[in-house]
C-alpha cells in the first residue's frame, strides 16, 4: 500500500468521522457492474435490434467512425496550462469525450481495442494526477487541476465515470484498485471535500460536482462518495459572504446541499430553472445522467420521480422555452444560438421519453434532432420512431412558475395560433441567481423563430479565446445585465434594484392574472413593486387577432404609480431598418452616449423627437417583414432613436438599434404600445404588401388605480375594448363599470370585446 | 370612322412621310395570328403532353388557380393617380399581369371565359385611354399616362400585346378595329413618336419601349410600329444635353436607336450588360420577349442570332453573375435580394434553352427555379427535365468584357474550387451608364452565397412607398455611388473622376492580365489611369490555396504611382463582429463623421489606430465563420474603424462597419492585403476552431515600376512567392529577375511558386 493511499484513507476516515446525518448504505444492483451508460437489459435489446433501427444505427455509425479514427492516434495527456479555447484545455475535453464514446462502443461491440484505449488513457492520467498542483490560471473561485475551474474537472469526471463503468468488469482487480487509488477517488475528493465552495452549493456548478462524484461513486460502488453526492458534505465551513466569479453568493447559511437539494431548489414545480434555459440546458446533463445512473443501479431511490417528476417536466420546459427554430430564448445570461440540437438536449429528450411516459410528441423533437443517445433511452426513441409512433410536438402558450415552490413569479410565453408564428416571452420571474438580469416585466418577441423585439442575451463569446478567453466580458455587467438593455421601464436612468444583486435576489415579480385559453385574446399581467422603492409597476401584455385570418397584434399596457415624480424610459430594441415614422425626429450630427452609467453609457443617441400627436408610429423592415410600433404618447413625451455600441473600446457589443419612449417628470404614467407584424416585401418580385399599420387610434378611456380601459380603433373602423382590473385578479370576482355612458359588467380580471 | 381615328391616321401618315431609312415591309408568318405567346406548333405539343410534364403542369395549375380566382371579380380600371406602391399603380400592374396569363390559359384550354375577360378589360381601357391626360405625378423625364413614367406604360403594353395576340382570332374584326384605333395604336404612338426621349435611346427604358411598340406592332401586323421598334424613330429632335431622372444622358448625337441598336450597344460580346446584372435582369425580359415574338413571326430576321447570339450569351452571363444562392452581385445600382428566381430569369433560362443549344446545364437552373414559362420554351424545358437530361450547372471563374465591342474593361469573378465556396467579384469595367458607381478596381467577396466583403449596392427600397415613393434616395448619390462606399482606393477624399458622370463615362479601366486556368493560383490584374489625373493604379487580385485541402486565401496588391503626394484610403467593408486585432485602436467617446463630402460625411469614425508593426491584422466573426484581414502596413499608416450612417437624417442607410487603411502624404504606394476565411464557430456545441489567421509574414521583396515581388510566409513556415510584371502582360514575354541573390526566369505576366 503506497504512502499516498494510506494518507488518503486517514483523510477519508476523518471526514467520515465528523458525521454525516443522511449517510446511507446502498445495495447497488448486483446483476452487473454496469448501469452508468447502458444496462445489461438495454444491451441485449440493442444487440437484438442493431441494423434495423435507423436513427440509432446512424448515430452509432457516426460515433464509431469518429472514435475509430481517433483511437489509432497517440494518446495525449498534456500537463494542464491553458484557459478555455487553448490546447491543453481542448485536449483534456477531447479525452473525456472519447473515453465516454469508446465505452459505449466497447459495451455494444465488445471489441477490446476500445477497452484498451480507455485503460491506457486512464493509466496516463493516473501517472500524472497525483503530482498535479492546482491549474496555473488563478481567476476561478474554484480552481481545478486539469482545467482552470473545478467545473470542467467535474465534466471530466462525469464522462470518465461512464467510461470506467463500461470497462469495469474487463479490468483486472489490480488495475481497478490502482486507478481508484491513484486517480478516481482522489479526483472525487478534490472536487468535494477539498472544494466545498464548489461542491456544497445550490448552483449548476455543484450539480456537475455532485453528479461527477456520485457517478464515480456508483462506478466504484463507493457509499461515501454517493452519500456526498446526494446529500452534500456534512461540513463545509463556507463563509456566509463568499461569492463566486459572477458575484453570486456561494451559500446561504443553513442551506441544504447535494444533488437532492439541487433538484429541490433548482427547479420550480413546473420544471423552470431560475437561471434560464441556457443554463438549464447545461445543468440538465448532470441532473439526468446521474439520475439515470441511480435509476439503473439504485432503483429504490426513485430519483426521477422526486418532486413530482420535476426533472422530466424540466425537459418539457426546455423544449417549450425554444423559439420555432429550436433556439433557446436568451433569458438572463444566455448565448444566442444555443438550441435543442445540443447534445444535452438529445440526452434529455431521450431520457424523458424512455424514463417518462413514452410521449410520442417527444419523438417529433428527436426526429428534428436527427440523433439519439447510444444507450437504453436512445434505443427506446429509435424504436418508437421506427414504429412510427411520432406525434407533432404542440408548442402552445404556456406559463411557468419560478422558485423552488413556484411562488416567485414566473414567465409566460404567448404563441400565436394557426397560420402565423409569433411568440412573446414575458418575464416576471425571480432574479435568476448570479446569471440573472435586472429586467423585471420585460419581454421579447419572435416571428418564425427570428427575433423581432430581441433580448440582448449575454455579452460573452463562449470559448472564443480572443474575447477575454471566452469568459464573461465586462459589458455583461455594464450593459447586458442593466435594465436599459431590456424592453422594460427604467426609472430615473437607474436599473431595477439599483443593479444590486443582493437586493434583486430578495424579491421577485408577481403574476397578476393570465388567460391563455380565450379564443379571442391571450393575456397575461404581472406586477413589480420592489424594483424601485415607492413605485408600483403593472404590465399587461395581450395577443389578439383584429380580424379572422389576420396575424395577431400585441398590446402592451405598462402602468406606473409612484410617490414621486420620475423620468420613465421604455425601450424597444428592434432588428432591421427603419422605414417610416409619424414623428419628426431631429437627427444628431455628432453622436454622444445617452448617459454615463447603468447601461446608458453604451447607447448612442442617433435622433430624438418630441411627440406631436397622441399616436406615434415607427415602422421598420426586417427579414422582409414590416413591423410597426404604435405608441400612445402624450404631447411632451419624447422618442429617442438609439443604437448600442458607445463606450465599447474593444468592440464587444453588437450595434443594434432601439427606440426609447421617454416620459419626464411623471408621478403616475401609462405606456400603451401596440406591435404589429403587418406587411411583407419580396426582393425577387419587388412587391411590397401591407406596408402600413392598421391601427387608427388608441384611446385610454379610463385609467384609475382600479381599472384601465382601452379602446383600439382600426383603419376599417372596427375596434376592440379591453378593460383591466388593476387590483382584483380573482376569476370569479364580479365587476361593473360605466364608460362614456355605457355600462359593462363581467366576471374575472379583464373584459374584452371585438366590435 | 371616328374623328379621333381620322386625326390619328393623318398623324401617322405625317410620320411615315418624314422618311424612315430602314423601313421594311414584313411578311408576317401567315400560318396563324399567334406567336407572341405560344406558337401553333407549340400549342399542339403542349396539348399532347399536358398532364405528363410535371414542372409545366405545376406552373400551369398555379397560374390557372391564380387567374380563375381573379377573373370572377369585377374588373377595376381606375383613373391613374398614384405613384409606385399606390393603389392605381398596383391595379394597372395587376391588370396587365392577369391579361397576359389569361391569354396563355385561353390558348391552352380554349375556355372563352378567359377571352371574354381579356376583351372586357381591353374595352374598359379603350373607353378611358383616349381621354387620359398625362399622369398627374410630374417627376419623370418621360411621364406616362397609366403610370407615372412611360417605362411602366411600356410594361403594360408588352403584356397587353401578348394578351391581344392570344385572343386576336377570337375577336370580331370590328372589336379589333375598335381596340386598335382607340387604344393600342395611340398607346404605341404615345410611347414612341410622342416620347422620343423615352423611345429613341440606348437604355433599358427604350428597350422596354421598343419591345412594347414592336410587340403590339406584331400583334396588329403593323409594319410602321415594327419598324419604329426595330430601328428607332427616324427623327426625334432630342436635345444633345437632355438627361433623365438619374442624370443619364438621353442620347449622344448621331447615335442609332431602336431595338437592334440596343442589342448592339447594350451588351458586350460576352453578354455583359454595362449597367450590371440587376438592370440586365430587368432589360432581359423585353429583349427576349420581343426577340421570341420576332423569331416566331418574322423568322427571317434571325434576331436571336444577331451579334453572335449575344442575347443567349447574356442569359449565361446573368447566371454567372449570381452568388451561390442565386442572388445577383449588386454591381452599380443593384438591389440586394434580386436573384435568378425572378420571373424575367425563368423566362430567360427557358428561352436560352429552347432557342439556344438545348443546354442540359440550363435545366439545372430551371429545376432550382422550380417553374417554367407557359409557352414553347417552358414546354421544352419541362420536357428536358422529364427526360432527365439535366446536368449540373458549372459555375467557374469567369471573365466578362464590357462595352459594345468588348474593349471597355470588364469584370472577373474568381471562384474557389472543390470543397469551399468563395467568390470574388472584381470590377474594372466602364461607367455603366447612369446606374454606374464610381468604383474602379473595386471588389466584393462572398462565401456560401453570403457577403463577406460586401458591396453596398444601391440606396433605394424599390416599391416601398415610405422611402421616397420607392425611388432612388439622395443617399444613392451622396453615398452608394461614391468611391469611399466601395472596396477600392480613394485619393485625397475625392471620388474617382471627381464623381462626375460625363468624365467617368469617357473612360474605362483596363484588364492587365488574367489567368483562371492555373491549378495553383487564379489571378487577375487591372489598371486605371484616369480616375485621378496623374495617378496610375494597378490592382492584382489572386485566389490560392496555401495547402491542399485548405480554403483559398485572397491576395490583393494595390499599387499606386502618382506625380504628387496624396492621401490614399483603402476601405474594406465587412459583416459581423470584430473579434481580434493586432493593432491598438483608440476608440472615440463621441462619434463624428469622417469627412464632409464625397461619401465621407456618411461614415462615423468609431476608432483609429496608428500601425505599430508591418503586419496589421483584424479578425471578425460572421455567420459563425472567422475572417482575417492581414494588411502589410508601414509605420505611420493608420487603420480607421468606421461605420456607415452619419448624416442620415431619415435612416436610409444600413449601419455596416468597415476598416479603412490610410496612407498619408505618399506619392507611390502599395497596399498588400490578404483575406482569409479560416475558422468556424458552432453555437450549439460552443466549439471555436481555427480562430487565428495562418499568415505569419508578408514581405514586399521588390516593388519597382517593372516588377512587384511578394513573399507570404505561413505559420507552418511554408511560403509563397508571387512576382507581378507591372508593365508587360504578354503571355509569351520572357522575364528574369534576381531577388535576394536568387534569380528567377519565367514566361508571361506573373510568376508563382509554393515553397
Amino acid at each position: 500500500m503506497s504512502k499516498v493511499y494510506i494518507q488518503l484513507l486517514i483523510f477519508c476516515m476523518f471526514f467520515n468521522a465528523i458525521g454525516q446525518s443522511k449517510k446511507q448504505v446502498y445495495n447497488f444492483d448486483s446483476s452487473s457492474h454496469h448501469g452508468l451508460l447502458i444496462t445489461n437489459k438495454g444491451l441485449e435489446l440493442i444487440k437484438e435490434n442493431l441494423g434495423t433501427i435507423p436513427l440509432f444505427d446512424k448515430s452509432l455509425a457516426q460515433t464509431k467512425a469518429e472514435i475509430d479514427a481517433i483511437i489509432v492516434e497517440e494518446i495525449e495527456v498534456p500537463i494542464p496550462k491553458d484557459m478555455a479555447g487553448g490546447y491543453t484545455h481542448t485536449q483534456h475535453k477531447k479525452n473525456y469525450d472519447v473515453v465516454q464514446k469508446a465505452g459505449v462502443l466497447f459495451q455494444i461491440y465488445g471489441d477490446e481495442k476500445y477497452a484498451t484505449y480507455i485503460k491506457d488513457m486512464f493509466m496516463e492520467y493516473a501517472q500524472m494526477y497525483p503530482k498535479l498542483p492546482l491549474h496555473p490560471e488563478t481567476r476561478s473561485y474554484s480552481r481545478g487541476k486539469l482545467f482552470w475551474q473545478c467545473l470542467n474537472d467535474a465534466n471530466w469526471l462525469v464522462n470518465m465515470s461512464q467510461g470506467y463503468d463500461a470497462i469495469y468488469d474487463w479490468l483486472s482487480p489490480k488495475d481497478r484498485k490502482f486507478l481508484e487509488t491513484k486517480l478516481f477517488k482522489p479526483f472525487a475528493l478534490f472536487l468535494s471535500v477539498e472544494n466545498p465552495q464548489f461542491f456544497n452549493r445550490i448552483h449548476n456548478h455543484s450539480t456537475w460536482g455532485n453528479a461527477a462524484v456520485g457517478m464515480m461513486g456508483l462506478a466504484m460502488r463507493d457509499n461515501q462518495l454517493v452519500n456526498y453526492a446526494l446529500y452534500g458534505l456534512p461540513e463545509d465551513s463556507i463563509d456566509a459572504n463568499a461569492v463566486d466569479n459572477d458575484g453570486g453568493l456561494i451559500k446561504k447559511p443553513g442551506q441544504d446541499a447535494g444533488f437532492i437539494a439541487n433538484i429541490e431548489e433548482a427547479f420550480s414545480p413546473d420544471g423552470y430553472y431560475t437561471e434560464g434555459p441556457y443554463y438549464q440546458r447545461y445543468a440538465m446533463y448532470p441532473f439526468l445522467a446521474f439520475s439515470v445512473a441511480l435509476e439503473n443501479t439504485v432503483p429504490e431511490l426513485k430519483v426521477l420521480a422526486y418532486k413530482d417528476s420535476v426533472q422530466i417536466k424540466a425537459v418539457y420546459a426546455l423544449i417549450d422555452l425554444t423559439d420555432s427554430k429550436g433556439g433557446f430564448f436568451p433569458l438572463n445570461d444566455g448565448q444566442k444560438g444555443m438550441s435543442f440540437y445540443n447534445n444535452a438536449l438529445v440526452n434529455s429528450v431521450d431520457i424523458a421519453y424512455h424514463y417518462g411516459s413514452k410521449d410520442p410528441e417527444l419523438l417529433a423533437i428527436a426526429e428534428i434532432q436527427n440523433e439519439v443517445t447510444l444507450d437504453d433511452a436512445g434505443l427506446a426513441v429509435a424504436l418508437g420512431l421506427k414504429r412510427n409512433e411520432i406525434q407533432p410536438y404542440q408548442k402552445r402558450s404556456v406559463n411557468f412558475t419560478d422558485g423552488p415552490k413556484g411562488n416567485q413569479g414566473g414567465l409566460t410565453i404567448l404563441r400565436s395560433k394557426e397560420d402565423s408564428d409569433l411568440e412573446l416571452v414575458f418575464k416576471y420571474s425571480a432574479q435568476g441567481n448570479s446569471h440573472g438580469h435586472y429586467d423585471k416585466l420585460s419581454y421579447s418577441i419572435y416571428e418564425n423563430g427570428d427575433e423581432v423585439i430581441p433580448d440582448y442575451g449575454l455579452a460573452r463569446f463562449v470559448n472564443i479565446n480572443s474575447k477575454n478567453g471566452g469568459g464573461y466580458l465586462k459589458e455583461n455587467t455594464t450593459w447586458a445585465k442593466q435594465t436599459i438593455a431590456h424592453n422594460t421601464v427604467v426609472q430615473n436612468e437607474t436599473s431595477h434594484f439599483n443593479g444590486d444583486f443582493k437586493t434583486g435576489s430578495s424579491f421577485h415579480s408577481q403574476l397578476h392574472f393570465q388567460d391563455l385559453s380565450n379564443d379571442l385574446i391571450q393575456i397575461v399581467s404581472a406586477r413589480e413593486h420592489n424594483a424601485y422603492e415607492g413605485t408600483e409597476m403593472l404590465r399587461t401584455v395581450a395577443m389578439l387577432s383584429p380580424k379572422e385570418g389576420m396575424k395577431p397584434i400585441i398590446i402592451d399596457i405598462f402602468k406606473l404609480q409612484s410617490k414621486n415624480a420620475n423620468q420613465y424610459d421604455l425601450p424597444f430594441y428592434y432588428k432591421g431598418q427603419l422605414m417610416d415614422y409619424s414623428v419628426d425626429p431631429v437627427s444628431e450630427s455628432i453622436l454622444k452616449p445617452l448617459g454615463t452609467s447603468n447601461g446608458y453609457q453604451h447607447l448612442w443617441k442617433e435622433a430624438s423627437a418630441v411627440t406631436n400627436s397622441d399616436l406615434s408610429k415607427v415602422t421598420w423592415l426586417h427579414n422582409n417583414l414590416f413591423y410597426t410600433l404604435s405608441s400612445k404618447t402624450s404631447v411632451g413625451d419624447s422618442l429617442l432613436f438609439v443604437r448600442q455600441g458607445a463606450n465599447d473600446p474593444v468592440f464587444n457589443l453588437r450595434r443594434e438599434p432601439g427606440i426609447i419612449i421617454r416620459k419626464s417628470n411623471a408621478r403616475d404614467a401609462i405606456f400603451v404600445n401596440i406591435i404589429e407584424s403587418h406587411g411583407t416585401y419580396d426582393a425577387v418580385t419587388e412587391r411590397a404588401e401591407n406596408t402600413e399599420s392598421i391601427i387608427d387610434k388608441i384611446d385610454i378611456i379610463q385609467n384609475t388605480g382600479t381599472y384601465t380601459a382601452l379602446e383600439i380603433t382600426y383603419k376599417d373602423d372596427n375596434s376592440n375594448l379591453l378593460i383591466i382590473s388593476n387590483l382584483k385578479a380573482d376569476s370569479s370576482e364580479k365587476h361593473s363599470l360605466t364608460l362614456n355612458g355605457t355600462s359593462y359588467s363581467w366576471e374575472g380580471p379583464y373584459y374584452f370585446i371585438n366590435r
